[in-house]
């Protein structure tokens, strides 16, 4: 574990976890006349008599924006744009090494929600799909709603899509170990940000209805006056059909799941100890989980699960976000569906394979096969569920999925060997 | 020289010319700890502390933005953002090959003015610097000069800074071979797009006075009714002090210098042999020059430049931007000043050496060696001149410019050895 010096003289060293690399030489009259005049002119008139060709001869067809406003960068809050730089490179770095995408960090300097959507539709052109990341709730969810009905490219929301299909994956083979039903369990889950918010859509879709949102001020009812905003409403519609109201402690009594997307320490040993038979809780706050996965299964929990890599069962979103956007870019899908979302959270809990167990619910994402595995599964259910649904722009055979990716992974990992440190 | 199925069939084989590709790994759990949580956390914590910081931790300082809107694409027009990709991926590539720069296309779907300067605020958080590309004029003079002065970082105009930079370079070497002083030479400029209105302002910083601006209603001059905006307005002030008007016919007459920045065979030969001994005469409209290299020779040009690689004294733009953004960067240039341009055009001057002759004004852009030499040393005089100026934001020796700028060459040089065409 390095620490606060380390890490800064780290980036300092480094300047930029990413750079551009040319994928064709300039050099040579041929070259220079293919990529430079008169040959890129030729291009250019070609996707100006057809624009939809822009993604058989550009990078955008791979290429995505991962755009912040620096609101809510990790832990740390609304800490600007130029402070949330660093994590979406780290986030770029992410999407190319797990799913040989080209991601470019966009921080950008308003945090108006009419400017952030405007400003998204311009960049529109250039990119193949769009991850919003980071950016303050409820605003995020109006945002990426907005920008999802105007684009006809993925308006991918990590904090919101990525953790659910993580989190319902883990918790489809968690519900099997334990030999539940999913539509007969009861599922309390702790805050109603981008996460809690993501569930509930997940498991609307799913038709799953005995689940209870809680937040500051108790559970999410229909018709709670208190803190309420156009997505709690949402929540109230979808959950809770007893409309019942209580706290935390109140709502876990005799509960199957308890999920936390909330803070740390808001889970204790005795809303454990209250809960089902057999009690699944995923404690996700980050960097501190909601009660330490230790005291979890002390006080009873038959699986339990954590944000955290130094205890087993970590929910990472990486199992999520590189598959969701790769599977995306593959068929040109116009937009984000729960078909697509649920049919990745099947895929990645059918790709952790027979050797699921109490501490393994999910593919070990620092197994790099595993992991390319796991990509790779994913990526191809969701290209297969745009298809099926209607909202893929193109077609593609699972083998040329895997074959495609697997080929970019192996790019990357040579790439990685020869440049990074070396040159 | 290709042909349209070529560049288009290499164009599709590559899909992008440029992709990103890790500085760092992110395997190893210290690598994990460090450029993820929690260590990318105490950056982020860094730089909400202290906002400059941004460029000590991140990419930064080395990433810039080429923005167009698709509106004045080389000689097609307005073709859209779409069209547009393919030739800014290939000035990325140009930036990064020449400068070591990493450099982001950005084509957007707006062709507003207020919003395009709004766009390029709103992005100037995550970039050193901004490249300006193909859009229309006047608009582009509006949207470049209200971005000069609202950011803290380079808002650079190819189409007008960087060509003026290197004609001039150009024109300063020519008239050493003619044996001639500027300040005493009459100047004619066909045009008056991006290029004139750069050639115009580049002259009134040099107090040059003797200079006519020729557009499709003939010489600019203070009081002309028809076919003037602001900017045109702007050229009269500080050219054709005794208000001439005529055709370019008329205007060429004893010119020591005719520079077209206009279209294909808007000069003839007869005007060449109207002008005074030993006439310079450079036709940049590009594919086809306002008069052949050929034909200005035979009648009777001193010097003739062309923007073709076909003919000698190519006026070619990769001579200028790739280091003028460099001499930006390295000093953290808060603004593009004259003072910085017509350092980068006396240094590109000089850069030629003393093999300058009539076939030989310039340096040569196709012999790396010399283009090193040249983008080091305008790069240089760039930095040195923004520091006398007060317009930089950090000092930096050349010393160690020359060998930043070598060691990221050279790098660049292994990358594309190792990466392009074989990985």
């Amino acid at each position: 574990m390095v620490d606060k010096e380390q890490a800064l003289a780290a980036h300092e060293r480094a300047k930029g976890k990413i750079e551009m690399i040319p994928k064709v030489g300039v050099s040579t009259n041929e070259e220079l006349t293919t990529y430079y005049t008169p040959g890129v002119a030729y291009v250019a008139e070609a996707i100006k008599n057809d624009k939809s060709s822009v993604v058989r001869y550009t990078s955008k067809a791979n290429t995505i924006a991962v755009v912040s406003d620096g609101t809510r960068i990790l832990g740390l809050g609304n800490v600007g744009p130029e402070a949330g730089l660093p994590v979406m490179e780290t986030k770029a770095l992410f999407y190319k090494k797990y799913a040989g995408i080209d991601a470019v960090p966009l921080c950008i300097d308003t945090t108006d929600e009419a400017d952030i959507v405007k400003f998204v539709k311009n960049i529109a052109p250039t990119f193949g799909g769009i991850n919003i990341e980071d950016i303050e709730s409820p605003k995020c969810f109006r945002v990426v709603d907005a920008l999802s009905n105007a684009l006809a490219i993925p308006v991918l929301h990590d904090d919101q899509h990525g953790t659910s299909v993580v989190t319902i994956a883990a918790l489809i083979n968690a519900l099997k170990l334990a030999g539940k039903n999913i539509a007969s369990s009861k599922i309390v889950i702790n805050g109603a940000g981008s996460a809690g918010l993501g569930f509930v859509r997940m498991l609307a879709y799913m038709k799953i209805r005995d689940v209870y949102v809680v937040d500051k001020a108790g559970a999410i009812y229909d018709g709670r006056q208190e803190h309420m905003n156009e997505f709690k409403d949402e929540i109230a519609r979808f959950t809770n059909p007893s409309k019942r109201s209580g706290s935390l402690a109140d709502m876990v009594e005799k509960a199957d799941v308890l999920i936390g997307a909330s803070s740390a320490g808001a889970f204790t040993k005795d809303m454990i100890a209250k809960m089902a038979e057999k009690p699944i809780v995923f404690a996700l706050a980050n960097p501190v989980p909601e009660i330490s996965y230790t005291d979890a299964k002390e006080a009873g929990a038959f699986i339990a699960a954590t944000g955290s890599s130094t205890a087993p069962n970590q929910i990472n979103n990486i199992l999520g976000f590189p598959a969701l956007m790769r599977g995306l870019l593959d068929v040109g899908a116009v937009r984000v569906t729960y078909d697509v979302l649920y049919a990745a959270a099947k895929a990645l809990a059918r790709s952790a394979g027979r050797k699921i167990g109490q501490e393994r619910i999910l593919p070990d994402a620092t197994n790099r096969r595993e992991m390319v595995k796991s990509v790779s599964d994913v990526a191809v259910a969701v290209s297969q569920a745009a298809i099926a649904s209607g909202s893929a722009k193109n077609s593609v055979t699972q083998e040329e999925q895997r074959v495609s990716l697997a080929a970019k992974l192996k790019r990357y990992a040579k790439i990685e060997g020869r440049v990074v440190g070396k040159v």
